[in-house]
């Protein structure tokens, strides 16, 4: 499968080319760069620390997507919605990693997806997103009146905000499993006088800390036992390596809007 | 929900009898020791530590079944065999959390299922039964050739075997994901010049110490991350716990042989 | 050594007959309520489940204690102020596990102390206390510039405050280690925007659901390695078993004020 | 401080020369590589991936010696050798992370210490250091009759033996706390009937799975209380660091031969 890379000198570019080097069945056929970017005109596979792949980045998209059978996307909303109107003229499939997009960029997402193959998640680990599916079941299975969720995430020093996107993601999927919103039920601080936990509740966790890429536990404490479901992040090179398997899976899909979950057989089952 | 603790005396006997005690919608109709047992003739609850509840310990079963709307069993196999039939001619509910059944002892409640509801399971917690199913989903989701299965459990140090029935289990577990046969796959001793990890087989690791009542983790690490299931047990009554939901789930069900699975909802998601 | 329980008739009294009874080397010799309890004249043994041990349970301090070799005492802090004058006077160990003691208590445990021989501490298990030495230990090793402490606690739903006591109990080691007052230093909240996490600074992470006993753990992060020092309470009897070894161990020891830390051999490490 | 890195061209050399790039108050000042190497004449900041440092890789050990500081060497034991006689000509610190020496090499290590410094250790690493000092007090406060050591690490799937060094060195030290002889106490192997745990004997459990750097706990397990004590290993260069900050350290240090407890002042706890 030939697949592009936009934002090609970035560091999710960089990593999206290491990993399509070593996958079986897909081949890099274009890097793309925004105009201005000092990395044009150098070959991708040597900035990528792979040595020459004869591939220039360029910033002529439309020429790197005639001949493609994908692309894959790390890079910010306004140039993924350009991007997915560029892949559904080219009828190439379109995975997006990109996070903070506009329930308006969506819409533009869902239109194109009426003709091309769409890949989108706000986290492309497949690790993340079995884990959300495995939360979502439990949740349903084990009744909020004897069962207390808890999420507890772990990330490095630099980090800004808590809880993480990951932690929130997967307590949605607990709400979702218990058919409540999240809004109503999130505790995120528990400090002093608490008072005994409320029944239904869901706790979050934040702990910061080192070089930490990120730790994530749900915990589901019934009396007497405790199901726990965690996800350990060792190497940022996971999410280009979803989105690689993601290109790879959607290739003989019928045109649709699809999420990670379609990727992993899952979509179903919740 | 009138039910029978048969095996009353035992320490499974007991817990049954203080979680019936503290169910809404349960009540201790009788309590049965086989003929002989010093138990007879004492209040069941004084035994279980709850103060007198007006149920004398019998050894007649068939009265103590009869005016019942199930029995929670915890005995032997062969006890279990006639407690199937006794059950299923009072046409009431038969939980049983018997191990060490031969596949003849199995024909006889499948034979029992076809006009009586049984429950059935090697282990009656709610939570492994949950990390089953999950297990099982996750093993078929994430791919051998890039996820490799590890088993991990800890139990007190008096445990005379090795990996634990549930250890086993859920290797059964993800083998069935898989698709494979756990014995062809299992590596059970790992120790000095072991070569590299082969793709495909599930690792066990077993560790024993203090009075750990059962601590059980499946990993599955790839390239980059690692998904965690795991299981603490904390307490003993959940077995107990787990066979009154049976029993109550059961009241209202057609004939069958059920298992766990059935009771909580997630025997079709695999 | 023949010891005598206070506040027999209450939870962790009945805890602390019980494991007197299995310990070798120990015995009990006198079991103490206060005037008016509906335990007095009632044997010790059988209200601890263990049959009679031919003790009455009396409110006679003074003569329970004439004949003993200790006393172990989980009561209130003016009853335990009483008993360490009686246990001064009949020159018997006096082993405390007694909380919420003023700075007045303290005075006068201490005044005691001239004379006799008193173990006090805040959490008498064995585990905490090692655990706290060797976080001491720890953030004393590892700079604060490039090592992060996090303290993470577990307890039950029905826990109305946090962090846990004993959460606290492992910062103030660590703020120990360091040289800095927690006071300064604790983060004990973290939700929405929080900035990159300051150096030097303590950050506790609360949990709670189900049964869980007492969880608690502290992480040192570094970059590209952590080290955690955990422990786990899967059993209340834990303090008593703490308290009859502290007994044990004070026994040929010189008058003064112990804490278990000096039971462990571990006081002149830090 | 200033510091040559010897087999500089090999991974951990690179990660070498990285740390020292960002440590303040070290300097690199040569690299060296064996005659004939193909990174002869290359600039040693190229090859590590941080741009000319204007240090060009030799093989003449002397001259790169002769106004350094300090040498730091994970090469072989023969070359260790070599380089350990030409540290002490040239009377600099020489920190060696080298695995697998004789004990003749060792007593030659000996013996050049006599006029200078040298820090050895089997793991650079800071944490795992740590962590062996405090397994040590822990296996030595905590009692072999009430608790039961068992050590358990998981490392990636091309590890060709079990159980890891790290995990021997941690069992030596917990073998060491309790005054025993690991090859007397350990059990590497359980499958199948085992038996009830051997009191004082020291288990080991093995993890193999996807790209786990390195994962070590030493659990302590007693009556109803579990110690763990843990290191995760995120990044190979934490081996680098600790090499880095020992040669700092025994800079003004007399001659000797040091161990990673001495650079973490934890040499005289045990």
């Amino acid at each position: 499968m030939k697949l592009v890379v936009v934002g090609a000198s970035g560091r999710m570019g960089q990593a999206l080319i290491r990993i399509i080097a070593e996958t079986e069945g897909a081949v890099l056929h274009a890097a793309v760069e925004r105009a201005g970017s000092s990395a044009l005109g150098k070959d991708a596979g040597e900035l990528a620390g792979l040595g020459a792949l004869d591939v220039t980045i360029t910033d002529d998209a439309l020429s790197a997507f005639v001949h493609a059978d994908g692309v894959i996307d790390f890079t910010r909303p306004e140039a993924s919605v350009e991007f997915a109107a560029l892949a559904a003229q080219a009828r190439i499939v379109h995975v997006i990693g990109t996070t903070g997009c506009s329930e308006d960029d969506q819409a533009k997402f869902e239109a194109a997806s009426r003709h091309a193959r769409l890949v989108k998640s706000g986290n492309m680990s497949l690790g993340v997103n079995l884990l959300s599916v495995l939360v979502q079941q439990a949740a349903k299975a084990l009744d909020a009146a004897g069962w207390d969720i808890e999420v507890l995430e772990m990330h490095h020093k630099h980090k800004v905000d808590a809880p993480s996107g990951t932690a929130l993601l997967l307590g949605e999927a607990a709400a979702a499993g218990r058919g409540v919103d999240l809004k109503d039920k999130a505790v995120k601080v528990r400090d002093g006088f608490t008072g005994p936990r409320e029944a239904g509740s869901i706790g979050f966790a934040t702990l910061r800390g080192g070089s930490v890429i990120g730790e994530h536990s749900v915990l589901l404490a019934g009396e007497g036992e405790i199901v726990t479901l965690s996800h350990s992040a060792g190497d940022r090179s996971i999410f280009a390596r979803g989105a690689v398997k993601a290109a790879l899976w959607a290739r003989d899909k019928n045109p649709g809007l699809y999420s990670m979950l379609d990727v992993l057989g899952l979509a179903d089952t919740n």
